[in-house]
């Protein structure tokens, strides 16, 4: 079922708006690009509307934010939702600074994005005003586990309902929540934490995975979240000893180029509750 | 005969000052060292007129433009026309916004560029306002084919007439013109398409290619186009079947590093009308 | 003896505070990554100085400075400072502009950087106002070389004794010198210098490094010197005959990943004056 939602984008090829950070916007541009889908970077408050409207989805990523891109993700944000595109937001270090704190909120308010995507500390953070971010990173302390599990669904959920949003809260297990069901995800292995920019390269590739699926932003985000673990499961695998870091980031970008709906049926490991 | 231009380049080392964006900009930076020249980026106001008069020459790129650093490319831009260096103008996205396209229309009217490189519709929001562009990419109704092949010939040396500089336009089949002769250009492979940031880098390559051959910069676009085509031709016959555009970009960037005058002339496939 | 500082790096896991440039940020970010830090990246006077206060150290690296970042610099540096973190300063292209020399004096004055890494053009220019700064590299006039090895090396202490900082000149042949003493280290090869953004790698590992040996900067500031040769020199004797800079760049970053503190020990080429 997944599998048909890559083949969908793989066949629509949309343009992804994204407003995002200067550290890993290379590789999020690549890897719009494998998965099928066409990248625009553009963040100056005068173009920003009319490049949103030219494409078919926005990704709002705070990572590197100051006051010029703030004001533009706020407008990008409003003009793609009034044209009906998808938004999603990624908070990247929210709780680690009341900016970007408070701009993420601002974001959730003022946009009302249908994705959220984000580690366990930054979603608690937006719900609940209490998350343990360690600067970019999810604190230990907050992680997503076999014993808390039952918990962090039930707060995946209300989340996800009170904000009217499909939240997609990512690290070794993965929950993907629309406030009805959720969806826990065991894709991915612990080496792609040492490969910077994973997190911001899956938002952009679920907003291209909800574009072309919008009737089913749900199972699009799954669909997204599997992806992204399976291919970070498949570069694993062709690591020689003497690789690093640097050639995984090459390595996971391949495999989405290389993917296809087949492959992410046959290697997706999820279960809905 | 190219490859003498490649040879020029590597004995001559030239500085190149680029203001650039910050999504493709550390390829473009590995590019100019891999053909054997040195980068420099620098955008800010207070320091762009020092910066380019240390260089031999100036790309700009207009990619992630905004309003702080399209002032620097103009003042750069004058500044390095007025001391005689090379100035490439690269107009990323002219026609996706009218900021884009007012930048890059009075960078042409302001700066007078040596060289413009753009793919067919941003040229042609720039030559005729009418670029279908479709964000960053070309839209496919504008392409150059064997089909309309002499219309775009006449379009090419017309536009490059006008506004006094080479001009070229780069796709499946790239062309370049100086008004007088065009050169018609089949190197490079589709899979480039897949790759963020080849016109970039092909930009500041040409910058570095026309500076180390100030006395025909019209041969040395030439040959800028044919060895960064060459270059994907050479880097796709490395691929192995698990690789993708990551690894892809990897490639390009090595074949240049290994390119020469005598790689050049060989793989070269060029014609003049 | 290294070794220890490399192995102390990997268990402490320090949090890394960048402000540095969008050309390198990227390969910075893994390269902080491989050696077993985090990093992040913030460069809004609005944010930076409670970003700080969250990690363990600061690196400013200026290779791409503005207005809005320079203050940036300054706050966060002197927060940084205050709170007993250490900070390091890349001055990168200092002497390439009136901007770059004076705001790289102006951190050297007003935040009293624990550590200083720049190329010997760079450091010339800080020190005695006439380094010939070619762009973002060094010009070969002014090169440590075994003929005026005592006059660098007396240049060095001199440096860091009057500044009170450890000193940290690379090149073909780096110094480190705490004013005391200084370290001659001939790891690297000539080839890293066609990758871009070395310098600014191992600046962010300094600083990585100092923070897990805060007891002894002068030592892990060489033990970073020689880790990054180090792994150029492994990165080269993995180099195919059709690799170049950029393949070149993913194998240096990899073999710090894949380096330990006896891997370094093993390595480091090293002697004290």
């Amino acid at each position: 079922m997944l599998g048909k939602t890559f083949d969908n984008l793989r066949e629509k090829t949309p343009l992804v708006h994204n407003i995002t950070n200067y550290v890993t916007v290379n590789d999020v541009a690549n890897m719009v690009l494998a998965c099928g889908a066409s990248p625009i970077m553009a963040d100056d408050l005068e173009e920003v509307e009319e490049i949103t409207a030219i494409c078919d989805g926005l990704c709002i990523n705070i990572g590197t934010l100051n006051k010029r891109t703030i004001d533009a993700m706020i407008v990008a944000g409003k003009k793609s939702k009034e044209l009906g595109h998808i938004v999603l937001l990624d908070p990247v270090g929210a709780g680690a600074s009341r900016l970007r704190t408070s701009t993420a909120i601002r974001i959730l308010d003022e946009v009302k994005p249908d994705i959220i995507r984000g580690n366990i500390s930054e979603i608690k953070t937006l719900a609940i005003g209490s998350g343990n971010t360690k600067g970019v990173d999810a604190d230990v302390a907050d992680s997503v586990t076999e014993d808390n599990l039952d918990e962090m669904i039930a707060f995946a959920k209300e989340f996800a309902t009170r904000i009217g949003a499909i939240v997609a809260i990512t690290g070794a297990i993965d929950l993907v929540s629309d406030g009805r069901q959720c969806c826990i995800i065991k894709n991915g292995t612990k080496e792609m934490g040492k490969v910077t920019g994973t997190g911001c390269q899956l938002s952009a590739l679920t907003t291209a995975f909800a574009i072309a699926n919008r009737d089913d932003k749900f199972h699009s985000t799954v669909a997204a979240v599997c992806s992204m673990g399976l291919a970070g499961e498949i570069a694993l695998s062709l690591q020689q000893d003497t690789d690093g870091n640097s050639t995984y980031r090459n390595r996971i970008i391949d495999a989405i180029y290389n993917m296809n709906g087949n492959i992410l049926d046959k290697g997706a490991k999820y279960e809905f509750r």
